[in-house]
């Protein structure tokens, strides 16, 4: 399937000379969204997966169906102030300034594999930080799986964690 | 399965004499969740949805699951800016002020049945804010799925669409 014919360019989102890739027209299709779930989830069968650990928002769209394909739970990671219960965070550089996400200090245990998933891989601070939390519960990255991944920025060589790493489509 | 016991309560969150239901102890677990999926997805089958649309960002967990489940697209509502293509876009009350949900405006075609859903049903505001836009796209709303009833907010009062309205546990 030719995933990149489901997914739009649009030009100067969310700012000036950037291309942002919009997988709304993907996910509006049933096949190509049962497509992308399959191929994200395949690499990582047989695994043993404890959870599937996605950032917010756009990794929501595929954590969980990614969980249902390894029959494991699903774990969400979180901008700062949105999740309502204890937190682990952490810190990443932005092009200016810095974001922080968090996880629920209970979500993971001592020894739990987890697969780290997002919607795109850019430079990689995101994941990293990502990373980082789920090693402060003890927690092992088993893996990590984007549907889109922007080569150019060549975000694989910011990634300090030695584990498979696996994108849909490459731009 | 006793979908109460996975849920946790959070007294004062997000503001003080507010109990938040907390769902993350259900998603970490994955026969929970293939069980929600399942239970919001069946009283759906075989009525024919072309889309089920989501309203950020809890709502995104569940919507592409029921999607794959119902074998139709999904559609995300998202708040006001994040969308990156043009949008339809609709208002609705808070307690103090007002908030905007927006839609791709070429995410439903005229005719479409889809199948709104959300992680809580409480006063029915954005609930019935995404219908109106998917009104706007002269799309039908065939159906409305929660994990969560608020009950005692009597929510479902306040939703002026004639369609199937099922939630999951009630509270």
């Amino acid at each position: 399937m030719d995933i990149k014919s489901f997914i739009r360019d649009i030009p100067d989102f969310p700012q000036t000379m950037v291309i942002f890739r919009d997988i709304t027209p993907l996910m509006s299709n049933g096949e190509a969204l049962r497509y992308v779930v399959q191929k994200m989830a395949e690499p990582f069968k047989g695994a043993d997966i404890q959870s599937v650990a996605a950032i917010e928002s756009r990794g929501f769209f595929f954590g969980p169906c990614i969980a249902l394909e390894l029959g494991c739970g699903f774990t969400p990671i979180r901008k700062k102030g949105k999740l309502p219960w204890q937190t682990d965070s952490e810190e990443y550089s932005l092009e200016y300034g810095t974001a922080t996400i968090e996880i629920h200090k209970d979500a993971l245990s001592k020894g739990d594999k987890v697969l780290l998933l997002d919607d795109v891989l850019a430079t990689g601070g995101t994941i990293s930080a990502a990373s980082r939390l789920v090693e402060k519960q003890g927690a092992l990255v088993s893996g990590m799986v984007f549907l889109i991944e922007l080569d150019f920025l060549q975000g694989r060589k910011n990634i300090k964690v030695n584990c498979p790493i696996h994108s849909i489509v490459h731009y």
